[in-house]
């Protein structure tokens, strides 16, 4: 792995296990027995790296989800069940990232928070334009506002973050069937 | 307002705008124009007061809910309703207690943690054991796991904490409204 990978991912432990501010440079330096010169060959200070955490996180997501959503053969169906099953697998694979995303946001400054919000919006708003498509070709209802069935997805999906065992009973892929189950059937009998 | 309620909501503010390690006990009588005196007065430590934030905010929760669920005139589909509205109303008014909830529970010690971790998994277990009653009374379709679709339901109402807009289009009750419907009877067209 090269040295910035590295440092990236042992900051990401650190972030995760004490929290950004509790974590110092000497810190991230010690626990891989480097200088504080070669963290600051790779990253301007400990908020820039935050700032690329968050940008990889997001990136990735967003590149994945364009992957599904530009899949012609699909239907919207089953690119929600990708896209709920990709955010799940994330969340499962990626844990300390997932919550860095969460909670550590606030350590950003403005202008950088503006564009990982930014980023988020988009995320958001690919979702929506999918359940927007579906209802237009008649695979989703009419009458449901799509803003906030996009947020109910998302808040499932990303609410398994506090709860999600990669050891547990149930695997990711089968969380993200059952989820996408219920969203679109619903859990009530039909009369 | 009584003195240690006043603490209280006035520490619920900084430590949600703040952080709860980046506020310190002079912080919170500064802004009060108050003395340590008093602080320790009503509270051993900034620790026990945030286990006291915790604790407030999780047994309220547990006793509207006790509330609803002994209601023997209601169906399982409006308790699932009540419970919803509630806990998306409780995001809503609570905003920076639900956040210092969700982030800064990893401040308080192990016994501590352990007690808030044992009423929120009695919380989730009183909505499972609705979903299974439902199920077993025919409101509901067998085959989902009551865990996960408990799961599920959580993950809707709470993430609503990172996007709510009290000055929003759609109030929360209607989100409440939507999510349940959601819920019951799916986005899909049902052929």
């Amino acid at each position: 792995m090269k040295m910035k990978d590295k440092i990236t991912e042992k900051s990401i432990e650190l972030f995760g296990e004490k929290g950004f501010n509790e974590t110092s440079i000497q810190d991230i330096v010690d626990s891989l027995g480097v200088t504080k010169g070669t963290f600051y060959y790779y990253f301007e200070s400990k908020q820039q790296l935050l700032m690329d955490i968050h940008l990889t996180f997001i990136d990735d997501l967003l590149s994945r989800q364009k992957d599904i959503l530009s899949d012609q053969s699909k239907s919207c169906k089953t690119k929600i069940f990708d896209i709920v099953r990709m955010l799940i697998k994330n969340i499962e694979k990626h844990g300390w990232d997932a919550l860095i995303f969460f909670r550590e946001i606030r350590h950003l400054n403005e202008e950088q928070m503006d564009k990982i919000v930014k980023k988020r919006a988009l995320f958001q708003h690919h979702l929506e334009d999918l359940i927007k498509l579906g209802m237009s070709q008649g695979e989703f209802r009419g009458g449901l506002p799509a803003d906030i069935v996009t947020l109910g997805i998302l808040g499932m999906c990303n609410w398994s973050y506090f709860w999600f065992d990669p050891k547990g009973r149930v695997p990711d892929e089968k969380v993200a069937m059952i989820y996408v189950d219920m969203v679109l059937n619903g859990i009530a009998v039909q009369r």
